[in-house]
C-alpha cells in the first residue's frame, strides 16, 4: 500500500452513461483524466474491469504515487463499508464496489454518493470555499444537493442525507420518481420541466407551436425549453419562470432550515438557464425571514462537470489522511 | 465566579407570557422551579429585574453552587454574544440579555433560541437520547424544531437554523406569519388550524354547526378543533386529517434532507391530538424513499413543558464545561 505523501489521488465519477477518472492533486487540480462509457448491460463485474483498465492504463499515471481513490456513485452507497446498496442508473444492488476496487489496486478507496462528493468538491475547491455553512443544489435531470453545517458535510444516519430535490413543495402535487407527490424535483428537474412543457403544449396547442417547431420532431427536453425561453417564446418563458418560482419556494424552506452563508447552484438546467439563479435569489430575498438572507450569497458552481472527480478525489484524500492521523 | 463541579445549573424558559426558572442537576432532573408572568409592557429592564428576583429569591437555591445559567428565548438570539436580536413575543430588539444577567449574578450565562434548547433537552435527557441524527418538531401555535446531525446540534451560520415550520409545503399557498406563502406552519400551526376551521365553517355553515356549538361563543382554537374531532364531528375530523397530511408532507421532505434515526414530536397541538403522530408516520412510510424509513422511529416528546428549562440548563452545563476544558 502506498505510504507517500504525494497528495495525488484519483477521483472517479461513476454514472449510468459514462465514467470519468482523473488524477487530482492536493489543491484540487485535475492533472489528467480518462473517459469511458458505462457498460450497464455488462453488470458490475464488467464495469469494475473497465474501471481497472481505465485506472491502470487509460489514465497513464504511476499508481505507486496515488494515496487514495475516491469514487462518486450515482446511487445509494454505504461510505463506511464501500458497498453500493442500490443504483437504479447502474442497475446495481448490494455490490461491494469499494472493497473490490481497493483489493484489486491495493490502494485505499473511499466511495460516496455522487452528489455528496460534488458538494464536497465545491466546498473544498469550488464556489463553496471558505464558508462553514453551505447549501449546494444541483438541478439536472434529477435534483440533488448537499449541505455543509458547522464545517462538516451533512451525511445523515447512513450517508443518505441531502436529498434536497425530494422536499415536498406542493403537498399532494405532481408524482415524483420517488414515492412522494409534489417534490421539488417533480417541478424543476429536467424530466419534470419537459413533462410540464408537454402538458402546457397539449393544453394550448397554439401557444405550443413554437416549442413543437423548435424541437424539429425530436423529444421535448428541458434544454430545448430553456433555449426557446431565451428567444422570448411565451409558453417556454412561462414554463421557465414557474420553474424559478418553484425552485425559489423550495430554497426559502431550505434556507430557513440550514441558515447557510452561501448557496451554490449547479447542474445542467442551471447551466442552460443561468438566469434561474437570479430569479431564485429575488424570490428568496422577498419571501424568506429577513435575518436569514441579509448577507446570504447566491453563486453558481465553479467546478461544473469536474465537481465529481475533484470532489471524490479530495474527499478520499481527507478521509485517508485523517485515518492515518488516528493510527 | 463559582468553580464548583456541582453539576447544578439553572435553566430559564423566557416566553412572552411566562418565565420559568428551574434548578436542574447534571442528569437533567428538575430540583426546584419558580414561575412568574412576563411583564412585556415593562420592557427588557423590568423583565431582567423580575428574572433576577426569581433566581435570587423565588427559586430558593444557593447560587454559589450554580455552575451556569442557560436561557431559552422565544426569538432570534446570538448565542456567541448573548444578544437577543429580536423577539416579537417579548417586543425586544437588540438587548444584551446574556451579558446583563451574567454580570448581575457573576455566573456564566448561555442563551439560545427556545426551540434550539428544547431540541437539546430532548436529545440529552428526553425522547431523543442515544441517537446522533435526530429531528425534533414542535407543533404549537407556531411550528418550530431542531436537528442533531452527526452528534451535533444544527445551528446554522449564526444560530438561526432549524426553522422547520417555515419550509414551503404548498408553493404559492396560504400566507404565513413570516413573509413566505405556503409554509408548514401556515397549515399545521395552531393559529393556522383555527383559521382553516373557521374558513371551513364559513364555506359550509351546516357542517360547521358542531364546532360553533362546541366553542360556546368563545374563539375557535386548534384545541377546540382537536377535541371536537375526537368526538367524530366530520368537519373537525376533516380539518385534523388534513393537518396530519400536511405535517406528513413536510416531514417526508425533512427526512429526505436529514436522514435522521428518530423524529420527536412535541408541542401543544401534538399533546392535544397525539394521533397526529401515527398519521404522520403512516404518510412518511408510504411516501418517503424506502431506504430512509426502514428503521426510522417516530416518538413523542418526553420532557413536555420541561423541555425548555431542562434543555437550557443542560446546554449551559455543556458549553461551560467544554469552555473550561479548552482553558
Amino acid at each position: 500500500m502506498p505510504s507517500s505523501n504525494s497528495g495525488l489521488t484519483i477521483g472517479i465519477d461513476l454514472g449510468g452513461t459514462k465514467i470519468r477518472a482523473a488524477v487530482v492533486d492536493r489543491d484540487g487540480r485535475v492533472i489528467g483524466s480518462h473517459l469511458i462509457g458505462t457498460d450497464v448491460a455488462g453488470g458490475p463485474e464488467k464495469v469494475l474491469a473497465d474501471i481497472l483498465d481505465s485506472v491502470r492504463g487509460g489514465l497513464g499515471t504511476d499508481l505507486s504515487a496515488i494515496e487514495a481513490i475516491g469514487v462518486g456513485v450515482a446511487g445509494q452507497v454505504d461510505p463506511a463499508s464501500g458497498l453500493v446498496r442500490s443504483s437504479p442508473n447502474l442497475k446495481w444492488e448490494s455490490f461491494p464496489f469499494g472493497e473490490r476496487l481497493s483489493t484489486a489496486l491495493d490502494i485505499p478507496v473511499v466511495i460516496d454518493n455522487d452528489v455528496q462528493v460534488a458538494t464536497w468538491g465545491e466546498w473544498q475547491h469550488g464556489a463553496g470555499r471558505g464558508v462553514d455553512d453551505l447549501l449546494v443544489i444541483f438541478v439536472g435531470t434529477g435534483v440533488g444537493g448537499g449541505a455543509v453545517t458547522g464545517g462538516r458535510l451533512l451525511t445523515g444516519r447512513s450517508g443518505l442525507a441531502g436529498e434536497m430535490g425530494h422536499v415536498t413543495i406542493v403537498a399532494g402535487g405532481r408524482q415524483c420518481t420517488c414515492p412522494n407527490q409534489g417534490c421539488l424535483e417533480a417541478y424543476v428537474g429536467g424530466w419534470a420541466i419537459a413533462e410540464r412543457a408537454v402538458e402546457a403544449m397539449l393544453a394550448n396547442p397554439d401557444a405550443g407551436r413554437g416549442l413543437l417547431e423548435w424541437a424539429k420532431g425530436e423529444e421535448i427536453t428541458a434544454r430545448l425549453v430553456g433555449e426557446l425561453a431565451a428567444t422570448g417564446d411565451p409558453l417556454a418563458t412561462d414554463i421557465m419562470d414557474r420553474t424559478g418560482q418553484y425552485l425559489g419556494a423550495g430554497l426559502v424552506g431550505l434556507i430557513h432550515v440550514f441558515e447557510p452563508a452561501r448557496v451554490v447552484f449547479g447542474g445542467g438546467v442551471i447551466e442552460g438557464s443561468p438566469d434561474l439563479v437570479h430569479t431564485v435569489e429575488s424570490i428568496v430575498r422577498a419571501n424568506a425571514i429577513p435575518a436569514y438572507t441579509y448577507d446570504l450569497e447566491f453563486v453558481r458552481s465553479e467546478l461544473g462537470t469536474d465537481a465529481g472527480v475533484i470532489g471524490s478525489a479530495s474527499l478520499a484524500l481527507e478521509r485517508v489522511v485523517s485515518r492515518r492521523r488516528q493510527l
